[in-house]
């Protein structure tokens, strides 16, 4: 739906060229490396976000829950949901696995001794590995309970073992291409251990990672079967601090109202909260805590960034900028200014659509 | 609608005898003190939950959004909009000018400027004052605006002056209901000091305040006009660490499954994350930084805090809760946790509706 009506509230843009540049990197690089391409779409939770991935080829896709899982099942029908399976939703659990090739994650030998008693349909199952991060998975030296695992599925028919998955998470806390390179070779060691350990057991397992970092910074692959990264489909400034992305690779940006300004204090108050951005914030060496920062608009879509203009504080429908003496006479009440958001996948979804630079309207689940 | 099923994933609960308790004790306070109570509906954004309040006798509400104005402008004709009024929504604004007894935020010449040329129907307007929290308004010291502002609205039949209105969000820093007292004070002194200048002119002004801490720790408003708290109907653990609450008092719980344990770690992996709780933390003296804890299970509703067991860290869908060695044996994966928020407000916001502890769904905007 082409939108003709003005920008009057708090609007997440997007830049369609940027995203699909994205998507046809990542494409490309997965291609190159004969890497199944998995993408994340918790980041965009759209329907039509996700048919240009199709339009690229793409045919099976990543989620992190059951409810996102139903709303793309209609159009995908090979879906991984990494997030550890939850037992209480058994009956979505198979009702998917009925009607699409549907995946889950193990990490714990109560788990799959529930879905071999109650899983009706079958589905794939990845232990999910924890490769440092200390979120979620098994460690990859624990083979007892990778093995319990292993044989408690073995009989049944319904659980059909895919291989090891992991997230690196802890890559958000690197800041250089370098530490994202040295974290990925000390992640894919790991990984090709197990691999080694179980293949001729298991001869077709296969081995996935998962984070937009470790995704956009190594260029060589070889060793991994599967990359299932989200974020990169429309960056964001986290990503970009940790050196995982250009300036030129974001393609979302909040469009906030100026509501008042306050001179003295060097601050434009905006229309544009935590119920917009959500709250996530990012450590900047000269501003502290900030919580997006401000471009120049450049036609209907933006440059680069303003310096010395950034979100200062957030409350439920407020936002401060913080301004430079020197450039607030700029601005005037009525003013939108866009503001690249700290983490695009909270900001997509607490927004209920997109607008794209061209005027389209992007619905989303 | 009863809800017969059983929670499956995350899930924001509402203790409705508490929710009512706790309305019904800021109303018996504001009769008390003889001033005006209009609740601030941006924590509930519920029609159900409102009309608890109108069953109490209130008529007058405050929103944060004019989005949330509409929302309730078909059941609440004396509605607040406590937010800078941000001129590109000019049209909304006529509009429920012109079906319900509308009021708005202003603090800036500019902004009065527009509306006088371009309001179609009557509004009433505060002038909003920045009694030290720094967000938004304007200073009391500065009687020049305050002056431009109301010489500006005088020739104009649709803008009617209504007085002076604050929020004290700075009580948020607080950590003792002697320190919210005192701030309390300060407040008030700069507000009856503006009303005393202005009443003159205006006798029909009244001074506005509007936090929850103040409003729930003070218990005499004399000289106060207006309360306008909103919090309050849930309260959260923000609120109880700022000592405007109790625990008793707190009337939302996130009900969040166990998805996985890590016993060497001493944590539990639940389904339940930023998309739910949002990201807001809260610095505890013992624990460092909380995103929520955990409540004990007290017949379909919860009871105290469970010691040492809290909410470390949130990504987009995970939680990850911290228990104590001697405890973690007691839980197992399936098990539903019960977790109150950090912000209410927040969570409400992210959740599409609450279930009551008797059952009931209850829906919001």
């Amino acid at each position: 739906m082409k939108n003709t009506m003005k920008i009057t509230k708090p609007t997440l843009l997007l830049d369609e060229a940027k995203c699909r540049q994205n998507m046809r990197d990542m494409f490309v690089k997965a291609q190159k490396n004969n890497v199944i391409f998995r993408p994340h779409f918790k980041t965009h939770q759209s329907l039509e976000i996700g048919s240009w991935f199709k339009e690229l080829g793409v045919d099976k896709i990543t989620v992190s829950s059951l409810e996102m899982a139903e709303y793309f099942a209609g159009q995908w029908d090979d879906i991984t949901v990494a997030f550890p399976a939850n037992i209480l939703e058994i009956e979505t659990i198979s009702e998917l696995a009925e009607k699409i090739h549907l995946s889950l994650l193990i990490e714990s030998i109560d788990t799959i001794n529930f879905l071999k008693k109650n899983l009706k349909y079958q589905a794939g199952f990845f232990i999910k590995i924890d490769v440092g991060y200390h979120r979620a998975g098994i460690l990859p030296a624990d083979h007892d309970t990778i093995d319990s695992i292993l044989s408690l599925a073995g009989d049944s028919d319904e659980l059909i073992f895919k291989g090891f998955l992991t997230h690196t998470g802890h890559a958000y806390s690197c800041r250089s291409t370098e530490e994202i390179s040295g974290l990925y070779r000390t992640v894919k060691e790991q990984l090709l251990h197990l691999k080694k350990a179980y293949r001729e057991k298991y001869p077709g397992l296969i081995i996935s990672i998962g984070d937009t970092p470790s995704c956009s910074v190594v260029s060589d692959f070889s060793g991994i079967d599967e990359i299932r990264p989200g974020n990169f489909v429309f960056y964001d400034l986290m990503q970009y601090y940790i050196g995982s992305c250009t300036l030129d690779q974001i393609a979302v940006a909040m469009a906030c109202p100026i509501v008042a300004i306050h001179e003295t204090r060097k601050e434009l108050v905006i229309y544009g909260g935590g119920v917009h951005f959500s709250k996530e914030r990012l450590e900047d060496e000269k501003f502290g805590t900030i919580f997006g920062q401000v471009v120049e608009k450049k036609g209907n879509a933006w440059g680069n960034l303003i310096p010395g203009i950034y979100v200062k504080s957030l409350s439920q429908e407020h936002g401060i900028v913080e301004v430079p003496k020197t450039r607030i006479s700029q601005y005037k009440i009525g003013d939108i200014l866009l503001i690249l958001p700290v983490h695009s996948c909270m900001s997509a979804n607490l927004m209920k659509r997109y607008l794209t630079t061209d005027g389209w309207v992007v619905e989303r689940l």
